[in-house]
């Protein structure tokens, strides 16, 4: 057993090292600050635009491994994290909208908004940045600006959407899209870690209710795990209502894990595993072909979404690190059946031993449907999460072994 | 030659009838009057969200065919296209509307609008609809309706689009996209056709301006079309300035062609075959798979639209067109084996033999990826549009040799 979980531990800690490498050398914009992330297989610079999620997360992520791995405790990776994070200060919030949160989702390569969503997620990433750079530079300033904007977050999800500038129509009543809860879970986790009680205690309620909200999505009797449900936990009609986004449940899966570890609900963590890790993955993984599909229709329905039996990378890393997480705790043998499942297809098919870091499409049949290496939602985040995540598990538990 | 052209007529008449048969029989909701169009394989109804851009085309198509060709003037194509056209007065423009000629995108079954779009689509399909059904009803107010939505459509393209609601943007520059004034020009020849010369000469301005803006798409000294040029008719940086879509420049092609025709531009109906039409098959046609890609990089980087490599059903019923329009004209033989390439792959690639009707959208290497007939943005108007008109051009064609 441990000879295995040694041969994950070397080739994920080499594979983070190659993935790190990439972005160091290809992603910098020296000239402007922030990162490019339309990046081809070699590395090559396709597009220039500087889409916020992506500035974001790249932030968060350089500034996570610079804090907690040794290695990587360089100041160039510093010195990027925090031109990334003076990119996004100067440029991300929209100074024309008519809140002064409201970031934009894409930027020009010299900061000029292109386009504005009427959703949280730009601002989510922004608050992932700033939490995470503080933490590095130790600037309480920074940490304020991350909570201010996270009351707005808040305030915009529980309280009045009004504010992200979507006209309210009567035909679209309001749901529960699952990534809301996600999203805001995974940044009440990011601005509490290791605060101590006064911060803990101001999200405590917050992050209760962001895991009854995700547990709404739990439908059929405990059979399927639906992307969308009504506000009050009901499923809707139609396709909307029908469907199923596997990577996703698993990455609530390992939230909501890591939430009931945290705060000792032994029986969420059971809820996570049995519903969020097993049942995606019996509706979702391709006896076929191997890999989890991206999306499905509960009913078994076609979906409407052209690549719904692609093979994207993203949804094979929250696999990872959910059955490696809930492997690590628990020591249930199926739990790293699971895991092993998944890594063999992910090695074998999205990782370039060529040039690096993961392709991020693949079709039905394993085939590199796109090759670039980033794109507009692909950049420096589910990968290295991944990786870095693995890595600190396997050390804990093969330290656990001697 | 003739016998070959036989063949033609008689597959895509036998095509035509099956595929106008599954709407009628699947497609009308006679409780709340429209389209379902979201159809399974079988013509099961898997979601009742009415999309106004299907609704307008279906209407359009009925009348189309009720008034051009004589086995379709049945007094059921006739009543369901009213219901869809009164369905759409009732309920297409959106009531919050800042602008009272505002369309929605998507509406509930019973007509409560669900998605607004900032782009002028909805209100073109609106347009179209109108207009040729008060041609078979002679319903002059609709007629007017039309023109007045089509003042409203101009005003926002060529004057302000403010009223489109979209947030201008300071990295967000002005953008010819070819869907525009594509769009436009279509209206132009739909709302002119046969209305005398008052009309014709209202409209002439914009229809000469229109091909003006598609011109502007022959870039890399005429050997590519690109999607989207500055309004200047330059080339734009990044993804957006490379693309290319195959299909959307053969549509082009004989919207032009059929325009030069009108108004006796040979020049022009030269360019489109050269340009709209022999370009996009040189770049776009699959010479492993066979089969038109749907969307391209001119520098051959991969796009980052998804379904880049995938076989959409519309581009193939473009080409069709286009290839048999200008072959007809100018019978040169080069154009009729175009048409012959895409005949063969179309009717052995997306045609269901089992259950009538086509899919949609096939993988590169031509399996079927998604199983439906009709989805949010697949109703009853590419291939009942492109087959009409296929075999009304080779009734003419038969006509002559006789």
């Amino acid at each position: 057993m441990s000879t295995k979980l040694e041969q994950y531990r070397v080739r994920i800690r080499t594979e983070l090292d190659r993935v790190v490498d990439f972005w160091l050398k290809y992603s910098h914009d020296t000239q402007y600050g922030g990162f490019f992330t339309c990046l081809g297989k070699e590395g090559k610079i396709y597009d220039e635009l500087k889409y916020v999620w992506l500035q974001g997360r790249q932030v968060w992520m350089y500034c996570r491994l610079y804090r907690t791995m040794e290695r990587f405790r360089k100041p160039e990776i510093l010195e990027a994290a925090k031109s990334g994070g003076m990119f996004l200060q100067r440029f991300a919030r929209v100074p024309s909208s008519s809140n002064p949160w409201k970031c934009a989702f894409c930027l020009t390569r010299d900061g000029k908004p292109v386009k504005v969503q009427r959703t949280i997620f730009s601002e989510c990433f922004y608050i992932m940045a700033m939490d995470e750079l503080s933490r590095v530079t130790e600037d309480k300033d920074m940490q304020a600006e991350a909570e201010q904007m996270m009351s707005q977050l808040i305030h915009w999800v529980r309280v009045d959407s009004s504010g992200l500038g979507r006209p309210q129509l009567p035909g679209d009543t309001p749901v529960n899209s699952m990534a809301v809860p996600m999203m805001l879970l995974c940044l009440v986790q990011q601005l509490t870690e290791e605060r101590g009680q006064e911060v803990a205690e101001k999200y405590r309620e917050v992050g209760d209710w962001c895991v009854k909200q995700i547990l709404q999505h739990v439908q059929r009797g405990g059979t399927a795990i639906l992307e969308s449900v009504t506000t009050e936990g009901k499923e809707l009609p139609g396709c909307q209502g029908r469907l199923q986004n596997p990577g996703h449940a698993l990455e609530a899966g390992w939230f909501l894990f890591q939430y009931g570890g945290l705060h000792g609900d032994q029986a969420l963590q059971q809820t996570a595993v049995d519903k969020f890790m097993e049942v995606p993955f019996l509706s979702g993984w391709d006896k076929e072909h191997g890999g989890l599909l991206y999306f499905l229709d509960v009913d078994g329905y076609c979906p409407t979404q052209l690549e719904w039996s692609m093979k994207l990378w993203w949804p094979h890393c929250e696999a990872l690190i959910a059955y490696l997480m809930a492997y690590s705790q628990t020591k249930d043998s199926a739990l790293l059946e699971r895991f092993s499942a998944v890594y063999n297809y992910t090695f074998s098919n999205f990782s370039d031993p060529e040039n690096g870091e993961w392709f991020g499409y693949l079709t039905q049949e394993g085939k590199v449907a796109l090759d670039f290496k980033g794109g507009p939602f692909k950049g420096f985040f589910h990968v290295p999460r991944c990786l870095y995540m693995c890595e600190q598990i396997l050390d804990r538990l093969l330290d656990e072994q001697i």
